[in-house]
């Protein structure tokens, strides 16, 4: 039994905070010193190797769970489907709901409850739950999804990744620029034609010296006194670790296939790092001794930043819609799907549409 | 193929907290009234109806995934498997690690992320993740293992339960008492005998009218001005919910399995409330108009509390060490996991031993 997209949709929070807005912020290092640059050469040098000139963040009133609910009805309403014949309802997200001005984390009841309950679902025996696996949590629900189908555990899912960084972001941290919230969503079915759909996937957890190269950190800012934390994360790690790791696991997942690279049509890459992503498809491509093909890769990180689990739904989804230049998405193409982040986690979907 | 499991361990944490040791809390309703009675009688009727006298925490240097680590241990060890050979560590928690003395739930990255960087696990394709699901997250957690191996995905997992509710309760909330911290897990992996092992399962998440039954809410205490939320719960609707719920679920599970329910041993289920599982397993009899058997229920809340996700697989741990009296386990023996909690989330999973 295969597994195929059958509805996509996705939620771009309204409020766009540009580079500029953060001209007036106290920046510092992670030890707590100042920068010998002004602000307008930090922003720019972040503009540079990021590509993020704009994010988007949630209204105050709104939580996490709030625009899964939207990225979730866009989905349904795509794939016209009747939302009672969903089996699952699986929510990658990180920190649960954060209320604007609050530091606690809400996930009970888990998001994918709250979800379900707001999209009024009645029937029982639609599972709703949250899986936590840092920005790549979406691509892994999505191979979780997979598994329930081929195991016949269930012929349809809903699968979200939603998440609001803006509610955990230190204002004294530089790296808070990167971070956006979004939300994105897919639903999948059961299909006949193994040929279509998912092909093959990996999933890796590097843990052994890399668990905590992104974490739950005090602001940067040492007069601040309370111990409340913040997503803190070690950026050149990151870079060196994901250049090798992730083509490694893209390469693994293309090869597993039997299929050529030259099939390939496009790379749906969790949107972490301009450069960064840059990178890693050139580093891909290299493994084939072969130069990365022009628009290979869609990006949106220019408008959107990094918001986690949401990048890749909404990316697709854009592509989808034809919102992005260059980029169209068509039958029988090859795609595949890739991230990287907390944990460390890496995975990758090869997928027919 | 069918899911067996081959080890199973669990950590009991040593702060012994008795009853009389909440004798000088200031309790209020959920409106802020205070209760007619003195804190003796609302003791005294606490324990009739949960059955708990004592319960357990962990100590103030330790936080949830810790002790999942020495959990994670015992199952493999009593599994006598290599660590390396895990496919996938499944972790069921709801609030992260809480810090002692600290309101924020740390989820980044994931527990499993935590939990195998400290069992020095290296194998990157055994991919950790934290499922959540309220206290019924242990038994999800083993039915996704399930789907894994059903799907060819995987061969061997580990599946914990850890919680550290005494971070999270509020001191002047009488459902404060109800609360405890504990670790369990087991390992998991494909056998060939499909009449061994895992025989069917069920797992429903009930949201319409019952997402919110479970919350997270402010201090019962009106005179503390601070916006900090604690777990909370409606206990009358709960109870309702529970009681027909449950035993369908279960009744469910063993009908599709084909068996009598005459064969069944053992049911291994959650330990929210003494009176409520009572009522459950009546009335789960009651489904087949017999009475439920003498020993049938295993019962370990009144000296360990409910320690959300990790009262199950606890619990099997201590009657397959012989550490319940009149409760064994033998080889062959038809038996059941189930259970209910935030979401509301209900499963049960018929095992053969």
């Amino acid at each position: 039994m295969g597994t195929k997209i059958i509805g996509v949709g996705s939620y771009i929070p309204e409020i766009v905070a540009k580079n500029e807005d953060f001209s007036e912020n106290d920046f510092f290092n992670a030890d707590g010193t100042t920068f010998s640059h002004e602000n307008e050469v930090i922003i720019e040098k972040f503009k540079a190797i990021t590509g993020i000139a704009e994010r988007r963040y949630i209204k105050d009133e709104l939580v996490t769970s709030d625009i899964a609910v939207i990225a979730a009805e866009r989905a349904i309403a795509n794939a016209g489907i009747d939302k009672e014949s969903l089996d699952y309802i699986i929510v990658a997200q990180n920190y649960g709901d954060v209320k604007h001005g609050d530091s606690q984390s809400d996930t009970v009841p888990s998001l994918a409850s709250r979800i379900k309950h707001k999209l009024r679902i009645q029937n029982p025996y639609c599972v709703g739950y949250d899986i936590l696996f840092g920005c790549p949590g979406w691509v892994e629900g999505m191979i979780q999804a997979h598994a329930f189908i081929k195991a016949g555990m269930a012929k349809r899912c809903l699968v979200i990744g939603a998440e609001a960084l803006s509610r955990v972001v230190d204002p004294h941290d530089r790296d808070s620029m990167i971070y956006s919230d979004g939300a994105g969503a897919t639903i999948v079915e059961a299909n006949e034609d193994k040929h279509l759909g998912f092909l093959t996937h990996k999933s890796a957890t590097h843990t052994y010296d890399e668990a905590h190269f992104i974490f739950f950190g005090e602001s940067n800012n040492q007069e601040v006194t309370d111990s409340r934390r913040y997503i803190k994360m070690h950026g050149r790690k990151i870079y060196n670790f994901a250049l090798i790791k992730v083509p490694e696991a893209m390469k693994a997942t293309m090869d597993e296939s039997g299929l050529d690279i030259s099939e390939l049509k496009k790379v749906f890459i969790h949107q972490a790092n301009e450069k960064m992503d840059e990178a890693i498809i050139k580093r891909f491509y290299k493994l084939y001794d072969m130069e990365a093909p022009a628009f290979i890769m869609p990006m949106s990180i220019n408008k959107l930043g990094n918001s986690s689990v949401a990048t890749v739904p909404t990316l697709y989804d854009m592509v989808l819609q034809g919102k992005l230049e260059n980029h169209e998405v068509n039958k029988g193409d090859l795609i595949m799907f890739a991230s990287v982040g907390a944990g460390m986690n890496i995975n990758a979907i090869l997928y027919r549409v």
